[in-house]
């Protein structure tokens, strides 16, 4: 008994680490295609979100499912209801990344980026990157000193989305609205996934130490 | 011992209700601080938001208690789970009013609405505050008419938020990049807050009928 719970739990973390790579591609198209105006890539960015989503749900009914059969307690009951919020979380970077796609797409052939703001949106989207692929690893292997970096790195992704609203508001910014709009919620949505990245690393170093490590 | 998890999931469900009654108060301190430039308003939802998130983290903690000691299955185990979903979305739907109060705050002593967009943010105010009861009296008592009533006011909210874009990217809309950046993200914000209250009254109903409506 206690051997398929053992493989049950493995199998929900398979699941969880699929999810954030899956996050991680819808991420690295939505974001290529709303750097480069590629239409093709937010397409395919808009199918994948949809795609995960039902993944996510399909891993909450493997979990309802053991949390019926086996009644875990303690650690293994938290590691199941921790499983529940990180699928959430990785269902919704999936749906932010695709938000930054559907701008993309509602501008192409136009750019939604003014070239003022280019690097400050590509750094952006190498950190997300980097965090969602930072978040699988640590879901595939606790490591603290991940879980550290993630943070360190959230709050340059923090900063990098209060510089686009130094730009925007600044004095010299002569963009119409539709560009002020468009970098407005983009970077919103970067932040956001960040974010997530954070929660899902707080949850893993809590499952490690007991301690919560922020929020 | 029936009858304690009987009381224990009443007890899940008052403190559900006293979460969506809470974030309904801070929409209504948030949406006014942010219609009437009122700092006061502004802080108490602030302060709300993080009394708030408090009570979710503890009404998690009793969810997992109950779910170790009384290990339901079937039925019952959903309705534990999807309190864990709840209680995220209401947690949520405070953060979310105190970023409107936020921006509200940070603008006083001006304001941060047009004029040309006063009357559609107050439409989308109120809208949220009907929608967050509509959580409060479903979750006290399940009526499907309700959770239909749901549906409906969300696609307001929707056709609003939408609305602000249109105005905003007219070409008579002469308000500088502040003005902009403040009511694409304060509209955002109301919109995500009612689609919160639409998670809330799905998750209702499928516990009520075992279908979802919607997602």
């Amino acid at each position: 008994m206690r051997n398929i719970f053992q493989q049950e739990l493995s199998e929900v973390q398979i699941r969880l680490i699929t999810l954030a790579e899956t996050a991680g591609t819808i991420m690295d198209k939505a974001s290529r295609a709303f750097l480069n105006s590629d239409v093709t890539l937010a397409d395919e960015a808009l199918a994948l979100a949809e795609a995960n989503e039902s993944r996510a749900l399909d891993l909450d009914e493997l979990v309802i499912r053991v949390l019926s059969t086996e009644s875990p307690v303690a650690r293994d009951l938290r590691i199941l209801v921790s499983a529940l919020r990180m699928s959430a979380s990785l269902e919704r970077m999936g749906s932010l990344a695709s938000h930054i796609a559907a701008i993309a797409r509602y501008r192409y052939p136009g750019s939604a980026i003014p070239e003022s703001l280019r690097k400050t949106f590509e750094d952006m989207a190498r950190l997300d990157l980097e965090l969602v692929a930072k978040a699988a690893k640590l879901l595939a292997n606790t490591d603290l000193d991940l879980a550290r970096e993630i943070q360190a790195q959230d709050e340059a992704v923090d900063r990098l989305h209060r510089r686009v609203f130094e730009v925007v508001l600044a004095p010299d910014w002569k963009e119409n609205a539709m560009f002020t709009v468009d970098v407005t919620l983009a970077s919103r949505y970067f932040e956001r996934f960040a974010d997530h990245v954070v929660d899902i690393s707080s949850k893993v170093s809590f499952l490690q130490t007991g301690e919560w490590t922020d929020n």
